[in-house]
């Protein structure tokens, strides 16, 4: 597994050769390298958690007709303008109009119409008086309301465009879409809706300890965890992964694994193998490859983006473009390559598929409790966010500084992001909480 | 559609005999009707956002072994005592440890172990030291290591079971499994994961004027977009729709579609015609079935639970058992649709899939602006969340009062709950607001 070494900064950056770049330069590079995938129509209800591919607009007036807001009495409102329990106008009843119904007549002074839910008012009429300030009546032989209160015109009627007009936007590209978005877009008539595909992902563990999970134990050996984990992120990105087992630490075994399957999938995710052990093959791997250079004019279908970065826990966390493919070379410590996921492989699973804005979502939240000692690199602590009864929300950090220890990833909510510097932070200190993208 | 009356409460009552219930006790009949779904085992991989349906235990110690935590030297602290880089210890190299070997030799007094990243720490040895800490050296003739600072005992060695211990409970029956489970799970051998079925959940949109989504529209008529917003709604809740297109406001057209799909699916959800207006068939289908009695002994096979309940938008909401089978009718207007699912069918959805707390999360915030004036019913008013750089959470309400508007639903984070009285709430006040579960 060989994960994480991470102390001692610049005897590191001497021996081992690797300069560790800031996190907000690293998922620059990660996200330049990352585009978009191709586009594909679902079926209108299974859009949600799908990303719209193209800006989508109104195809009619919303509503397309003045409707009736609730059952009751299509009026004209100067007719009612004196109208009083005790002194109901009486009006004439011309029609009677359900939702999906035509309006046979005009309401005229004098006359009302009968109107559902939904319905379209009637030409003449401006406001609707609900069922229950009316009663029915008889009035020179014929059926009649008697309405028990004065409408104000507009009053329970949606107006035709009140909400769209025709040609309007209703969603951006790039924009998650959500149940609200499946009503819209079904009031539009899009049956079909243009998504850009989920992302294929390759997820290799690598490291010659490791088991497939349904092995038996061996001695000093340990089951791949790490595979089930990243797949389960990668879904939640909605993207799709192509779980592809186990490698040993073996540099060709490894080089030849990724070439295989590098053309049928959109990035490749490995954990393990990344830090400055003996037997890091990953690691070995990307030191043969050209290192990135800002000044170069065009990428190279191959070469290394970062092999260090400054955060912790995941300092040995990589990129590299590989035959033009992304390969993102996370930590095999759990904690680690989870941290390594939500901030670089997440963003850039977002990023493939629109989103404009696809990094972690940041909040600000309260500490509720200290976090040790000051560190070189910026810390990402697994946080549990609380609500307090005023208003306020807090971090509760959980198991800090421990980065193996898995019990915490289950609980987690976000990640507090604790700054580089000769001091932690304290109870109380306000501090950004990278949310992380669940459904609860 | 026929959607929201809700006004004139007493009126109402009188006139149609439907006595409004409180939210909390509309959710306790619907939750008792629920009842749990079967289980299935799905694959590791696949087990996000799925509900674990048994308690999983440790299957070992974890971890299994003392495990080294980063590359280095497996030294016994005492040996170390007086080391520093002017006054290195010299301890003869006895083996090397790769992650997933075994330690062949145990580490005596003046000895030392090359150990990995994830290693087993070898007998004898009760302390790690990183290797940027030491230095490669020749002793006697034979490889020794130079440890140039003090080890404390324990330092980077992780004690077996020092997470969990054989037999521990590591997840709970009805836990909404993440990518930290999956990881969990994994470590202890659960290639197939026990998890409730997904509920199954037939989908009904009633209402002569809608046409499908993918017909052009006609005067007066409008699309279903319903349907297509409650089955993104049954996903997000890990359920399946099962969609059946619309019926007309017919009584018998609907009984006989009901019934025919009912076998088949684990809840109904229908959407329209549940409110006073003349063609409101499924309230006139629930007005036929036996009322609720709190006292009854058993439940009948069919009896209605409530067709009225005191909250705004929504109060025409209803359910009821139908040959044993729970149904709930939702409002046809899209708003207020939204609000009945999130309050009553999300939790029996949850439940089904064993979530013992299957209601909506809660969290304070201050609203940023005033809600009007005040209402005999609770209102739940669509709201965005905003994080402050003070640590509060502001709800702002979206399109307030009108539970027709559709583009506020698709922005939507929360409900924020009104409560009622002659008084709304005002910019600053603290209020309750119900997360809709979303994946951002």
């Amino acid at each position: 597994m060989a994960a994480e070494s991470g102390h001692g900064d610049h005897q590191i950056d001497g021996r081992f050769n690797r300069r560790a770049v800031l996190v907000e330069e690293a998922q620059r590079r990660v996200l330049a390298a990352a585009g978009t995938v191709a586009s594909e129509h679902v079926p209108l209800a299974e859009c949600g958690g799908r990303r719209l591919s193209r800006e989508l607009r109104a195809t009619c007036d919303w509503p397309p007709f003045a409707r009736a807001g609730l059952d009751g009495y299509a009026v004209r409102a100067a007719d009612t303008a004196l109208a009083s329990p005790s002194n109901p106008a009486t009006l004439r009843v011309v029609d009677t109009v359900a939702a999906g119904g035509l309006a046979l007549a005009a309401v005229e002074a004098g006359t009302a119409a009968r109107v559902m839910t939904g319905a379209a008012v009637p030409e003449g009429a401006d406001a609707v008086v609900m069922l229950e300030q009316t009663a029915e009546a008889v009035a020179g032989g014929e059926k009649a309301a008697l309405i028990k209160a004065a409408a104000r015109p507009g009053q329970n009627v949606a107006p035709r465009g009140e909400e769209f007009r025709l040609g309007s936007p209703v969603a951006a590209p790039g924009e998650l879409l959500t149940p609200g978005h499946a009503a819209l877009l079904g009031t539009f008539g899009y049956a079909a809706v243009p998504v850009y595909k989920r992302p294929r992902v390759a997820v290799f563990a690598t490291g010659s300890e490791l088991l497939p999970v349904e092995a038996p134990l061996a001695p000093g050996q340990i089951r791949d965890s790490n595979s089930a984990m990243v797949a389960a992120l990668i879904r939640e990105c909605g993207a799709e992964p192509v779980l592809c087992g186990t490698l040993p630490d073996e540099l060709a075994a490894l080089r030849e694994a990724l070439a295989r399957v590098s053309a049928a999938v959109d990035m490749i995710i490995t954990t393990g193998g990344v830090s400055v052990g003996d037997y890091d093959a990953m690691a070995e791997l990307l030191r043969g490859l050209a290192s990135y250079s800002s000044s170069s004019p065009a990428p190279a279908p191959s070469m290394l983006l970062f092999n260090r970065v400054s955060m912790r826990p995941g300092s040995p966390t990589s990129a590299a473009l590989l035959d033009g493919k992304l390969v993102l070379a996370l930590s095999g410590n759990p904690g680690a390559c989870f941290v390594g996921f939500e901030l670089l492989a997440a963003p850039a699973l977002r990023a493939m598929q629109g989103d404009p804005s696809p990094a972690a979502q940041a909040i600000i939240a309260r500490l509720s409790s200290d976090i040790g000692k000051g560190s070189p690199h910026v810390r990402y602590v697994r946080a549990k966010l609380r609500f307090g009864g005023d208003g306020i929300v807090y971090a509760d950090p959980l198991a800090f500084g421990k980065s193996s220890m898995m019990a915490s990833l289950a609980e987690a909510d976000g990640l507090a992001v604790i700054p580089s510097g000769s001091q932690g932070s304290k109870e109380g200190d306000v501090v950004q909480v990278l949310l992380l993208k669940r459904t609860c």
